[in-house]
């Protein structure tokens, strides 16, 4: 008897009486619309609606999850294609090849996720059918069911957020807006490369900054306006939040001539590294002064050490799976920003962490108090089964459920976005029912929170209409 | 069908075996006596032995936990009447609207606790039935068998220590003491006031201790005396402990010319912040040194950020859901202490945190090998099912079941006392249930643990004849 | 109806269906070979193959884990033997009618599986039986079938590892190759006594070194050939891994100048605190370096506080239970070496930590990029149950199954051996089954792991042929 590649009982417990509760719960979650308030699609998919060209380049390369992986265990980013285009059929091979690596991993489950439900493809992927699982996707690919915007429909999104830096052009959300499908992809204001003081190209996004926005950005007036305006211009094309990746979550609340001052180094590029952290920690307070104005949700996701593998950036570049976790002072960092911000319930950030010792020690007291404050889902390497349940058991005693934001895919990977909601809603009702079993919460009580979980929260939290 | 308020199998496992043993372990255990050898309560409650006067002030006003969760979803503190009184039937209605935020938290299952065991209401809080509830509970506080002693009679408590400031005139013990009312209400040294250079009227502070002593404060000598005088006073009234909440976990062992200078720059008002964090680490090891002396248990809590909301603080004043737990470093803080006195078997020192990142790194280690030192149970944010069940994972392996002080209700909640102690002890068997469904200890092991963790350890640790 | 010493299903989770599962993986693994590839048992025994002496200073006086928890309850170490010789009857009384504080440890396990698959012995000890165990073992010490051989060959171990510092002539693996039986011993490099500039005698140990080698450790350049001629030495006696003690997890990447600056300043001693860190740090790096060249899988266990207890160590030395855990950071720490070694496919570093928040944060991500790094098993204190399972359910999703290196039972308790490995392969198969339960992975994937896990993982992580 050969186990499906999804089995309908799948994440939850099997204990009896809690799977029995997690199925009835699930049986209420599992078609609800998937609303994604934060994640890293490329909207240009969704503007020109071009078929995807082929299993490897939509499945493997773009995923930094898969490439870390089959990196760790010797196979050489030259073989993946990373250096110079190699035959997408051989990077299929050799993923199929090394698929065992995957067990028990989100990453294998998403990726079953897609082969099953988009592909109709029920066999695990191994070395001796990679040939016939390539051709199978790659066909299927050519068919218009699987356009981008078919997809999209298909996977019931009833939003999806794509992030952008300051200086796109957001053409692609443009032309989307103008077309006449309805679906509703928004885009994120992502200021890192005009914040950044060790951003590559920092000086001369400053100038392309004050070019677009037709404010002087030599001075910390004009550079605060062309922010305002900027953000104005994303929530046009409906922003309805920022998104802020610092290495620390330090803030501050300099002086203005301090802040002049800074500025002026930072423009010279003649800060400190702390200055440098200094300056990115002003910033975060003064995005959420304009937040308090114009009504963007920040976010704020921290505590990265982003390529720590030299070699590996230098030859190959970003996003290839080397950005490593460091250690995160919450309670420290953000009092300047909360001094001045954090009792204005009207303003809303969501804090994210890699660092789970700041669950139950920090986000889940500072969130059960402030105001302004809501504890954002397990992020990254969290958005996993044991991830997601170690972030409910550590913060639902001191947060509860109501300061959560529900869930974030955030993702790059577009065919992983319904294998990812489909796990979050599972290990909501499992956790849920775990709770009614225990008898913690009740069971009407357990519906309630299942719909705030899967839609409810993050709509909330996103101000989405 | 609907669940009761309270379900007898609450917080136990739902796995048939594992309930099943938890259910005759707590069936053992669930009627002895409540000991408390940590709280805040007021001790006037019970040498004046008024009635309390209505359900607001009683239940939620002096609840900070209550407190914090209402002002993370934007209540306004003014609304609960921490400005100017408010009517208290309106504070009612405001948290019953409100009670949906405290599913599968704590202060929800204690509040139910009380709501069922103290008022026999067994319908959970809402809007619709708030002023039914209201009137009910103010009604039964207008009766004798409502009266703080006979509560305390009523809910078996065989001890309840209070805590107080080491300036304090403890005239409600006494009073206590001089009543015909057998209740034992013993007091706890938590000199703060007069260790804590950076707290309000620090050096007026010294000035009283030395008058209250007839020590001469201003010499380090005569300082030290008024500890060990006031000490002695605290003894008199029943105290087998000291209390230190100090912000770090930092101690110091000075050379007596060190302390003396050191005494001389904190009564000036002279000293840094490093030398204030010096200062306490000081008095920390002569507390030490006074209880090897007089015999009074030391309890260190330390790693709290108090008043972390400037303008909560400002406008509010202290115990308002703004405290935040910081990260503990012990094993390099506490070492100069333990030097001088960690071998000393006659000594207890009982560590508490709320960093859970030292439960298995540095606290279990420490426990399980310095004499003087024992396992406080899970603190203030993590007096929870699931905190507590991380704390017991995480220690038992490393320092046993011996090393640890018991239960712990550390709370300012009269009414929460014998819903803290339930849950301690519903966990507790749980907790064992589930090392005897493993084969992991023994069905008669569990037994005398689920004692010895209910009242046993409690009387030892704290010395309770 | 009395419980058995040993359950069968004692581990497993007592869900039936999981246990249903675990106990069909067990079986398969149950009986296979124990590969024990890092460890501080002493060679002599295998060499010598004497008797051993009695039940004391075979189970309990080298023990330091149970030395620790006797003294944490006020045992005098003077009354175990640590100052002058006392009567091993009595040591062992003592132990006995302390034995209650091991239940639930994993130390309480272990004594528990060799009293009863060594000696036989069914009953727990406590002081009544005390006498008739004690007496029951020495006479099976005396024994043929009791030899160190003899057990070993019982054990049925594969492969057994020592450690041995830099300066050890290794005779007793000279005498072991040289007889005729065949069980396999084999050697580690483990250097801290001529690394690490804080080490007692570490001037003289260089001196030695140098005579050792017939280099001139005087020059930065002859204490490296040094190196690479005494890890020339162990390879031949077996070894296939280095150890490495560090207090942090801090490499360093200097220049040739500064690295013959900096062995200058540590041979006078008149290094700073910070520059025997980098002294350590750079090490570590050529060590990496060596590794390259001769194959030798590094080992990094940081983050330990030896010998924290001042009076313990001046009274009666190293290991005796009062090494503590301290915070690392690997992501900053290790980052030079990376810089320099880190993808190298060839190089295996395998990494330990006793600090869990790292495990996720840093130890998974680390060992799920690099090529260089592998996951080794939970350490020490968390060599245990719960300690397994946070380890195995914070790691894998992250790093997958295949990064990790396999059970080490780095004991210097010969008889406790067998009990780690059935107490690992026992968790390692209730850990599979809850995966199979929940269909994250299959049964047949499960057998395949649980075969990976028991031995395949440990020969390929070691190089073990």
């Amino acid at each position: 008897m050969t186990e499906p590649l999804l089995h309908p009982d799948r994440l939850f417990s099997s204990n009896p009486r809690e799977r029995e509760i997690a199925r009835s719960l699930y049986q209420q979650v599992k078609d609800l619309p998937i609303v994604s308030p934060h994640g890293h699609t490329d909207p240009r998919w969704f503007a020109d609606n071009a078929a995807f060209s082929d299993a490897s380049s939509l499945l493997i390369q773009p995923d930094h999850y898969l490439i870390r992986m089959l990196y760790s265990q010797g196979v050489a980013l030259e073989r993946l294609g990373f250096a110079e285009p190699v035959d997408s059929r051989e990077v299929w091979r050799l993923f199929a090849q090394h698929y065992h690596l995957f067990q028990g991993t989100p990453s294998g489950m998403w990726f079953d996720h897609a082969l099953s439900t988009v592909f109709s493809i029920d066999e695990r992927l191994h070395s001796a059918n990679a040939d016939g699982v390539f051709d199978q996707i790659n066909k299927q690919l050519r068919q218009p069911e699987f356009l981008p915007r078919a997809l999209f429909d298909r996977f019931n999104i009833e939003l999806l957020a794509t992030t952008e830096g300051a200086l796109d052009s957001l053409q692609y959300h443009d032309a989307i807006a103008a077309s006449d499908w309805p679906g509703r992809v928004v885009t994120t204001y992502r200021p890192d490369s005009v914040v950044d003081p060790d951003y590559e190209g920092f000086v001369d996004n400053i100038a392309i900054f004050g070019e677009l926005t037709g404010e002087n950005t030599g001075t910390w007036q004009g550079y605060l306006n062309a922010h305002r305006t900027r953000r104005a211009y994303f929530i046009e094309r409906g922003a309805t939040a920022t998104d802020h990746g610092h290495p620390t979550a330090i803030t501050a609340d300099l002086s203005l001539r301090e802040c002049e001052g800074l500025f002026g180094k930072v423009l010279a590029g003649s800060h400190s590294v702390y200055e440098g952290e200094l300056f990115r920690g002003q910033l975060l307070t003064e995005m959420a002064a304009m937040s308090c104005a114009d009504g963007l949700v920040m976010q704020i996701h921290p505590g990265v050490h982003r390529n720590h593998n030299a070699k590996v950036f230098e030859l190959f570049g970003r996003d290839k799976g080397a950005d490593l976790p460091v250690a995160v002072d919450f309670v420290t960092g953000l009092k300047p920003l909360l001094d001045r911000f954090g009792n204005n319930a009207e303003l809303n950030i969501i804090l994210f962490t890699l660092d789970e010792t700041t669950y139950s020690r920090e986000l889940a007291p500072l969130a059960g108090h402030y105001p302004s404050l809501t504890l954002g889902p397990a992020w990254w390497f969290f958005d996993s089964p044991e991830g997601m349940l170690r972030h409910k058991r550590q913060t639902l005693e001191t947060a509860g459920f109501y300061n959560g934001a529900g869930f974030n895919d955030d993702t790059r990977a577009f065919l992983s976005i319904p294998a990812r909601h489909d796990v979050a809603r599972r290990i909501d009702c499992r956790h849920l029912a775990e709770l009614v079993s225990e008898h913690r919460i009740t069971e009407q009580e357990a519906f309630s929170l299942a719909f705030e979980l899967a839609v409810g929260l993050a709509r909330k939290a996103y101000g989405l209409g």
